[in-house]
């Protein structure tokens, strides 16, 4: 799947306005949230030590032997934006996967296009001089590792690693199946204080150009600019969201409950709107992201792999899960996922059922 | 610290039951059951594929620069005695830091004598033919990684690995502390089911010479053989061992109550002994290993990092703790422990109160 936007060739400090809302509308309230990314990639790019924007490729443009790794951030985003980083994090276990294989990283990918995940790749993109791909794993958010389509379509778990801020580095070589990294994983940064760097595994060009949804960063780049220049030219932001990324408006109304814990590394919740002017209600509830939409009869009217994505009413900017409070007046958007995340293969790891709901996935696009 | 008993210079099938009991004797009730180590080792011994005996060196035979790792396995005993490993966790967690660090460990040394894990560094040595060193981190068994004197005398945690059945490994590169390093092990050895093999750290040989309880192989097959003497000619085992180990007979009772719970991947609990002919009790905490020994009026008998043996009381067998039930029979030693043990520095991590106790340490070889 390849959208049709203008593409992206390089992310300098003028990108990440941009970029930061794409990111946060696709992140379906997870993902981290971008602000934080967005304040490291700028430090970096107006750091006189580093160069002042970082390439970005399309996965065409690899060879088809190229080394590439996804690197980013894991934990839960109630945590993410509380305990920053150092910046160190995602470098290092980079790092040691290159160290622990002998391999060089010739190309880094987001796991995730949504959330400070589309972002961290830039920041270590920036340290180490590697470009970017423009494609990612998810084309979105989701809570779990083995939730990309690197694994989904079979990419063996080779090697991984997660870093904290102390520069304490954990590997992972040849775990048996991505789901048991996820487990590993979520262990260690819990023990790290809920949020940790990590990167892995290492795939060739052939492989990522095959199996990754392609020009996302171009995707949230357009869609950032199209909602600021609705925001200034007074157009309906919501309705530019709609153009860019094909979604649904689904409901408008006040958040009027949310149930929030952090449990077993994630942020878990359910959120319920009441209609501005009826009685109609939405309740959706979140593992990091935004999961299943029902309506006040419990019609299910949006679940994964499709995109639940919830912005302000009036300016269009996204709200992620750690954000929701009592009283904001918020939009409802529908998004349907692209295909690598609806065969088979694909609803096997990412549909309803994996996250514990006993509904069957009615995409989005059929509706 | 030397113990002044014959040295052993190589262990073949023959040493394998004494060593078996003077390993469960100075377990303290934990280190793993020795049973699985001894039929591990039994089996490589007598496979063709491998050698027929392994060499025991003493640490002054290394070179200063060689370098020298423990393996061993980690996990809850009450775990350990029913998930078998397959054989091949520990040498995978060796041959990963190996990898990691570009080193090739040239003689092996058990983090603890006490239990299963004096036994599994034969099993790596008689796979890899490398030596194992007269020598051990503990001089007895006790729960958590950090006890050692390699960390207690502070050698950085530069390198560790663990690894599970299936041949997942986990790595650990300059961890601040060998604390968090408990605690990042702990949780993946729970996530691999509750028991994994580890190897750390990369230490050198002055450093080992230096700092680790020497001749401690040669002490427990002296045991052990002493033990079996005992049992074959009707002397009682019990004064033998003390001999041994310049240990001092505290209570004989029989078992009245258990408590036993799998918690944080560890076997903790309490265990009740009333006196054969009188009123006396004597209570008996244990993490893994038994801690601390209250008579019927609360005193303290003996605290870590003293040595609290539970034997039978007719034929001087070790009981562990997951064994403990209802109507044994047991005598119930004291043994001083070795000096490095007994450093202020030391009792910050083995004393009483790092294990929660608020118990002066009272060194049994002054009462």
């Amino acid at each position: 799947m390849i959208f049709d936007v203008p593409t992206l060739e390089r992310v300098s400090v003028d990108e990440l306005e941009a970029l930061g809302i794409g990111a946060g509308i696709l992140g379906t309230g997870g993902g981290g949230h971008p602000r934080v990314g967005k304040l490291r990639i700028q430090t970096l790019l107006e750091d006189e030590a580093y160069p002042d924007s970082v390439e970005v490729i399309q996965p065409n443009d690899l060879e088809s032997g190229a080394t590439v790794a996804s690197v980013g951030g894991m934990g839960a985003p109630t945590i993410g934006v509380e305990k920053l980083p150092n910046g160190g994090e995602e470098l290092r276990a980079l790092e040691a996967i290159e160290q622990f294989s002998g391999r060089e990283v010739e190309a880094l990918i987001p796991g995730e296009i949504g959330g400070v995940n589309s972002i961290v790749p830039l920041c270590v993109a920036a340290m180490t001089d590697l470009p970017v791909l423009d494609a990612d794993g998810m084309g979105r958010a989701f809570p779990e590792l083995q939730m990309d389509t690197f694994f989904i379509y079979g990419h063996p778990v080779n090697y991984a690693a997660i870093s904290d801020e102390h520069g304490n580095v954990i590997s992972y070589q040849d775990i048996d199946t991505a789901k048991r990294l996820e487990k590993f994983a979520r262990s260690a940064a819990v023990d790290m204080g809920g949020r940790a760097g990590y990167a892995f595994p290492l795939m060739d060009g052939d492989f990522v150009t095959k199996y990754s949804i392609q020009r996302t960063l171009s995707l949230i780049n357009t869609l950032g600019q199209n909602v600021l220049e609705a925001q200034s030219s007074g157009r309906d932001p919501v309705e530019v969201i709609c153009n860019v990324v094909g979604g649904q408006h689904l409901f408008t109304g006040k958040i009027v409950d949310v149930l929030r814990r952090n449990e077993a590394g994630f942020a878990r919740g359910t959120v319920e709107l009441a209609g501005l002017d009826d009685d109609a209600t939405l309740t959706i509830e979140f593992q990091n992201e935004f999961l299943v939409a029902r309506k006040t009869d419990d019609e299910v009217l949006v679940s994964v792999p499709d995109l639940i994505c919830l912005v302000d009413k009036n300016t269009g900017k996204p709200i992620t899960t750690d954000a929701l409070r009592y009283g904001q007046r918020v939009t409802v958007l529908g998004v349907p996922a692209p295909e690598l995340l609806t065969t088979g293969a694909a609803l096997d790891v990412v549909g309803p059922e994996p996250f514990g709901y006993n509904i069957e996935y009615s995409p989005l696009s059929k509706k």
